[in-house]
């Protein structure tokens, strides 16, 4: 890596850590909570936004008569959700999460599938929570407005290069924010209904609008509605996505691990829960009127208020509405959302990269994503994230309520196949477990997982039925490419660990070659040519030539004039290539030898001259690299490079010599 | 490379050919006419039209006035220029044309110049022919307007397709289009200068037009005039170039080869002097007005014509006029001149990649660039060419105004350095020779050729003046930066040449190491580490050892147990890594090996798998690969790859094989 490169590498992801230093980067309850829990604390953020917006296609009477409803539905599969999970975490404190508990009970293929749900999950979430952030964020600076994509793009690149920096630092850096935001949610709300008891809660500035039903769902009755209320149950529960972020994270916990973590479920959990209620009713209470196209659902005097309304977040007009008068509050709220919304997305930058470690160390996915990077955060799967991300928030424009469409179905997939497989856990071990407290605690956990699957598996084909055709077809989509694919890469990587897996009656693999048969590739008489030769009658083998490939008959003259001269002693073979090739001749001539004596090796030595700059290598004839590769597809030859360090590839060995230096190590 | 692939190439390209047929595709001059001369022929299509458009600036009656004094100053310079290169061929028959002559006569630095500015204009040659190639199509084919860039980039990548088959079947190919493009053009003359002697040629339909002068520039006089003469001027040389691809093409030529070339290139001169001034002469005849911006500089009955008016080439209109009731000729014509234009830039595809492989041969250019491909054609200069002038095609959107300011500087720098050069040759000649007749003879080209640099050097200062700030200064910066780019290659190539020098006194060179010491890298049991212990041993090394890396301190202790229950006749050393490294424990301890017998040498064998299929290389950890790059920098060590072939790889390995398949050669 160029020095420039290194620099900035350095400053953006700091120095290299040790891996035993991978315990001090374990996390306490206080930083646990905002680094695992943001995610399902911010979806209160957005999810009553599409609870109403959703309600408002059948005009604003149904929106406020059944947002109370939805918010008690979402509220209520959020508590037996975290209640299914406190069994998890004690049951399987490992980090595997819902993978591990759908591998272990329902066999790899369940696990497979929960994996594809969860990594297109962590996608979404990083899209969804940045676009969020960045709308909400435009609330308080007006001056976003039209920019919402690129900007967001741009929070994802800086979100990038903190995870890089390694998981400790980034807990402390978002507790403050989180804990922020927690203070002015329910600070919010507190104050809202202290006046609203003393009978001074305003209205809201949307208030005065009438909300009127889509063209063509006026007066939506029956199915209509009950598929509509479905469906705004449905974006409703966003808010429980992020919840099983704590259960794949248990191994940063400091111990107990699995209490710890339980607790901070719980914790989460109320908080989400209050959070979210608080929102819902505030909103009702103030007159909001929330739509997904407010230029035509909103009128006001008997005409539509048109594109030239800006229609702010629900939490936007709350908060200028509850704290009308002191504008500070309204600026806090609004920034501490924009803020924790971003942030949220690290939820996703802590737990894919450990999935895909865990999927690439069991050989699901590429070895490389099972490969820490300087800071012991593992880069690649931190880089794929982030581009899979950043294109979402391209296609999609980043607009919350389309991407939306394409969230928690991967959620509740994972969500269902875990809380099944929990069922079977329980089953197992009660099968052998004597001890009649232990069973009976065991049997309240499977009774608690079998309401939470029944559970997860309704909302899941509720999600299925009302956003099919609306998104949730593409994340299907690609979670089935994902699986097919994860597939393919075991497969392969079974195949080649049994072709190359020793039996250990077989002694054919160890059987000694008869001779060496050793031949160096001469091109000119240099330095590196002179030292390969050296090197060559060191290893003292039982037939040794130079072989030159005659592509030039002038040059090939001259060289062997000079041979001669010089009394190099060793014999110099001339091969001859009617189309001026360098490998054909040399691979066509190992072949005959091999043909000749089947039983000998032959060992290629090829001088190479090292230089120190990327630049300098485009320079130079790529031959001997390209004669390597080639050689190395025929059976009996081994290849050797003799370097020779050229001056300019001194500083070189310095720098890769540095201790910490940009080096990739693996996982542990 | 892939099977499809493969197929494609072939298609696109040809079978390989063998370097001794290299002979068979030299040029009779029926050939090496159209091939070499399409250049300047065609220019003619575009020139009268910069001339006529140029003028226009000062309106219609100035440019009917003064075009064939333009015209005239052109041929003067065309007769002038062909006479000087006349002499060059003769006393260069090697075809580095004006680069060898350059350097010959006025040293590398001159030489160089001429380089860059050569190949600069090779690049412009393609865009500006290939756009006006274009245009001029799109006379008779009006759908084609507004698609001109795309087309004209689809033109370039359809000219490298056939260039990379080979110059012979170029040769034959375009034959042809060349003479039917004469037939065309002289035959229209003849046809129209019948028809005004009978007094039958009809005015063009432009000519009912009258053109006024650009705002501002209304009866231009004095210094203004003079310069906008002088500019008209510049723009006509466009016809001048090409002249120098017959003096750098002579080794293409059959033998004998300079008196070929010669005679070729007088040929060449008269052809396109008699086209060029015919144009000029009807136009004038025939009323055509020709403006740079037709929208505003035409007006009809007081109005401007505006942006509906879609005005044709000169050679369209002209077509339209002479041939008026004889649409098949305006057919002809119209489109033999568009695919001579396209095929023009054939020259450049026929001299840049020559000259590109001279200065590789030379140390100035990457040594990729003297690789002749398949077909004996130089294929990376082909890419090189087509993709610069691609890029100017898109930057200027295949304008040809446009493109045509950057052209001619560099032809004009390497007239005029050549000519300068041939002054010295001769006087260095006629120092040494004695015989009066050949004596004559030098003096006489020594006149000829002192006409030429001083009527070169004139043209270039012209050029410059009137051109500089529209677009000749972007030129001189591309030739500025090639020619610093050429010196730093070279400077390079020297100073890797001279550490590499072995003095015929120097005996360290080839000084024995005293011991092999030898290391096998092991990770885990499998087929390729059990082979690469068995060749290791067969190499009979003094020291013997395997050594791997504990990243995770549990596979390890397998590995040793596993070791010791296969009995393995090979020690067994366990090298620590806190940093998780792979790499640096092996460095380091293959450089502690050093430090304790500096004469040693040490041997690292590194078991590695072979698999067929690019995506499986991807699935597989690269470390071994990083690992053998990081040795080549540390002194004292061969690095042996012991590949273990895949099953998958052994298709590979016969489509390698199968003959004359995708490899790249050597030039001669």
């Amino acid at each position: 890596m160029p020095t420039t490169g290194r620099v900035l590498k350095r400053l953006l992801v700091g120095r290299a850590m040790r891996s035993d230093r991978l315990g001090e980067t374990l996390l306490p309850k206080r930083i646990a909570l905002p680094v695992f829990a943001s995610d399902a604390l911010s979806s209160v953020a957005y999810a009553p936004d599409e609870i109403f917006l959703t309600l408002a296609v059948a005009g604003g009477a149904f929106a406020t008569t059944h947002s109370w409803q939805i918010g008690l539905g979402v509220v209520f599969v959020m508590l037996v959700v975290v209640a299914s999970y406190r069994q998890n975490v004690h049951a399987y404190p490992s980090g595997g999460g819902d993978y591990e508990v759908a591998t272990v009970n329902l066999g790899p293929r369940a696990g497979l599938t929960v994996a594809s749900a969860l990594l297109v999950d962590y996608v979404l979430t990083v899209a969804v929570s940045i676009s969020s952030g960045v709308q909400n964020a435009a609330a308080a600076m007006p001056f976003l407005r039209g920019h919402e994509m690129p900007i967001a793009i741009a929070l994802v690149v800086l979100l990038t290069a903190m995870n890089l920096r390694g998981v400790r630092e980034s807990g402390s850096a978002f507790a403050v924010p989180v804990y922020a935001f927690m203070f002015g949610i329910i600070g919010m709300g507190l104050f809202g209904f202290a006046r609203a008891a003393f009978g001074h809660l305003p209205q809201a500035e949307s208030a005065r609008f009438t909300l009127l039903p889509e063209p063509g769902s006026g007066g939506i009755m029956g199915f209509a509605a009950m598929f509509l209320l479905l469906r705004a149950f449905s974006s409703g529960c966003a808010a429980l996505t992020g919840v099983e972020a704590i259960s794949n994270g248990v191994p940063a916990f400091k111990k107990p691990k699995s209490s710890n973590a339980a607790t901070t479920l719980l914790l989460m959990g109320t908080i989400a829960v209050t959070m979210l209620m608080s929102i819902i009713t505030l909103t009702r209470m103030t007159g909001i009127k929330y739509a997904e196209n407010p230029a035509t659902q909103l009128w006001i005097n008997g005409h539509p208020v048109g594109p030239a309304y800006q229609q702010d977040t629900i939490i936007g007009q709350l908060a200028k509405t509850v704290f009308s008068g002191f504008p500070v509050g309204v600026v806090f709220v609004s920034i501490v959302t924009g803020i924790i919304l971003v942030l949220a997305a690290n939820t996703a930058f802590n737990g894919f990269p450990v999935l895909a470690s865990i999927l690439a160390k069991d050989g699901y996915l590429p070895r490389q994503l099972h490969t820490r990077g300087d800071r012991l955060a593992f880069s690649n799967g931190i880089l794929i994230l982030a581009g899979a991300a950043a294109f979402l928030i391209f296609i999609y424009n980043a607009e919350v309520t389309k991407l939306i469409q394409l969230y928690i179905v991967g959620v509740f997939v994972s969500f269902t196949l875990s809380q099944t497989g929990m069922i079977r856990h329980w089953n197992r071990h009660l099968r052998t477990e004597r001890d009649p407290k232990v069973r009976a605690r065991m049997m309240r956990s499977r009774i608690i997982n079998s309401i939470g699957a029944v559970m997860s598996g309704t909302v899941l084909l509720v999600v299925l039925a009302t956003k099919f055709v609306k998104g949730a077809g593409y994340a299907i989509a690609a979670m089935v490419v994902l699986y097919v694919l994860m597939q393919a890469i075991s497969r392969h990587y079974r195949r080649v660990r049994e072709e190359l897996h020793v039996a250990e009656t077989d002694s054919d693999a160890q059987l000694l070659p008869s001779r060496v048969h050793a031949v160096v590739l001469v091109s000119k008489i240099h330095k590196p040519t002179l030292r390969a030769l050296a090197y060559a009658r060191a290893t003292r083998p039982s037939v040794l030539e130079a072989i030159t490939v005659n592509v030039e008959p002038d040059e090939t003259r001259s060289l062997q004039q000079e041979w001669d001269r010089r009394d190099i002693p060793v014999p110099l073979k001339v091969l001859d290539s009617p189309y001026r090739e360098i490998t054909r001749p040399v691979v066509d001539y190992v072949k005959s030898v091999r043909r000749g004596s089947p039983r000998d090796v032959v060992m290629v030595y090829i001088p190479e001259y090292v230089l120190g700059r990327w630049w300098e290598q485009v320079l130079h004839n790529q031959s001997a690299l390209r004669l390597k590769g080639r050689l190395l597809f025929t059976p009996g030859v081994m290849v050797a490079s003799v370097p020779w360090q050229l001056r300019s590839s001194e500083g070189v060995e310095d720098r890769l010599d540095r201790p910490r230096a940009g080096s990739i190590r693996r996982g542990s």
